[in-house]
Formats: structure tokens, C-alpha cells, sequence
């Protein structure tokens, strides 16, 4: 598996299932029903922030994620990042090779912290990936995400030093 | 004091004070050395977000205020705000004033909770008046603020369902 820069090309391939994820509704705190360009532009970031995506040894992607500021001004040494794994490509790390990659990335940006915004606290593989790479719960946001099975669940902040 | 819309014509009146605030960088997390025209598309927001003024029987704008959606799609329900009274007018409870008002605009507007997603915790004054309307502090980002002159401070996430 290799991370590289996401570039425009690379988005026909990441689209279908960014857009399965958002689909499913019960893990991203985006509209269910967004539409490509809309999506596109929330995913692919400009400068200062940042898109790579996983692949594997033919060129195929597995994921992507994306790092940027998540304040301005003074906590703009404060990073965010967001991921997907494609669904058929789980459970061969490549959440955790994303995830170490962006705390790497953001170490030598010189970023001092990351911060995620909204981990679904049903999302248990994800929160337990994050803690595994520093990521702490520092609040759960109560009824905070409308599960489409489970109705209002917590909405976990998670955050470490770098 | 009455409350009511901020209009285009109102900026004139906004930005003098906002500027201030904003370039003594100890509590809010813009750029210190912001542009009018960035200041203006940040603070005077398009529906379904909201902004306000504080005016007095005379017209002066006291304070204000904005209001939005904190997150999208199945995060929606939570609302965000941001405060600015003008420091000559400090203390006669503009900021109580604008902080009720922005509570019952979210009710009204069916939003299930509230969340500040950055307050300085040495800015005192703020929490406690937060702290007063219910809002509690769930989360504080460990050197998450850049004081000019206390160094990093942590930075508060306030939340409250309504």
C-alpha cells in the first residue's frame, strides 16, 4: 500500500464510495444525500490542507483522507483530518496506515494538535483506531448524531498533542 | 437595548469594534490581522445562518451576534454561535442579552443543542456568563489557544441541549 497526493483524476475513483459512506448516514456529519460536485469540493482541500489517498500495488484506491487546519488565528497549530476506507478494501489497515500518515504529516507541518470533530461514538472500529494512534475522548457530544437505526447516539470530540 | 437583524448598513457599525476584538487575539480564533471584506463574509452570515445586532434607543450598535448549523446532515440538530459586544459597552449585559436571544432562536428554529466549539478558558468572564445560560464545559483542548501573552491556553468546548 502507498499514500500519495490526491489529484483531480483520482476522484472518479474515490466518489463511489465516499458517496456509499455518506449514503449510510451513520457515520459522517454530511448531507445523506450530497451531491458530487458538492462533495468534491468538501473533500478535495486546497492549500494549507491537503487530500491523499491509499492504494494498492496495481493503482487501485483503497481510501483517502484529507488534513487541514481546524482553527484559525491562534489555535490555527490546531490540525483536523477526515477518512474513508472503501467499504470492500476494510480490515487491511488501511484506516490505521491513513491515520498514522496524517499524524506524521501534521508533526512536520508543525501543527502542535489534533483534533477530530465528530466520531460517531457507535463507530467503535474507528474510535478504537484513533485511541490506538493517541487520539483521546475529550467530550461526547449527548444526542449529538441521528443514528438511521439507533436515533440521537453521542458524538464523540477526540483530540491528542502532537 | 432591542435585538434585531443585522443589516448590510449595520456593518459600518460592526467592523470598528470586531477589528479590536479581534486584532487583541485573546479571544477570538480569527486571523489578528484580518481584512474588512474576509471579516465581513465571516461574521454576517447567509440563511439558514443569522446575524444580529444590539442596538440602544438611539441606534448605536451595542453588540452582536451570529448563529448557524455547527455540523451537517445527521449532526445538523446542533446549533453555533459567536459574540462581540464592543468594549465601550462592556458590562451592562449586551452579551446576556444576545446569549438569551441566540438560545430562544434555536428553540424556535428546532435545533436539539448548542455548541461553542471554541472559548478561551482565560477568557473568565465569557464562561461564566455562558456557564449561566447552561452551557457547560465538556471538553477543553489542552494548549488549544495561542495567548499573546499568557502563552498556550486551553480552549473550551461548551455544549448544552436545549
Amino acid at each position: 500500500m502507498e499514500i500519495r497526493e490526491a489529484k483531480a483524476v483520482d476522484w472518479p475513483a474515490i466518489w463511489p464510495f465516499l458517496r456509499e459512506i455518506v449514503a449510510a448516514g451513520d457515520t459522517f456529519t454530511w448531507p445523506r444525500d450530497i451531491g458530487e460536485e458538492r462533495a468534491r469540493s468538501f473533500w478535495m482541500k486546497e492549500p494549507p490542507g491537503r487530500t491523499v489517498v491509499a492504494v494498492d500495488s496495481e493503482g487501485a484506491v483503497l481510501g483517502t483522507a484529507n488534513m487541514n487546519p481546524n482553527h484559525m488565528g491562534p489555535a490555527s497549530h490546531i490540525a483536523s483530518a477526515s477518512f474513508m476506507v472503501a467499504p470492500e478494501h476494510a480490515g487491511r489497515g488501511v484506516g490505521r496506515a491513513l491515520g498514522e500518515h496524517v499524524m506524521d504529516w501534521a508533526r512536520a507541518e508543525g501543527y502542535r494538535a489534533m483534533q477530530f470533530n465528530a466520531v460517531v461514538e457507535t463507530n467503535e472500529r474507528a474510535v478504537r483506531l484513533w485511541r490506538s494512534l493517541g487520539m483521546e475522548v475529550v467530550a461526547t457530544l449527548k444526542e449529538g448524531f441521528c443514528h438511521p437505526t439507533k436515533g440521537y447516539v453521542g458524538l464523540h470530540i477526540m483530540y491528542r498533542l502532537l
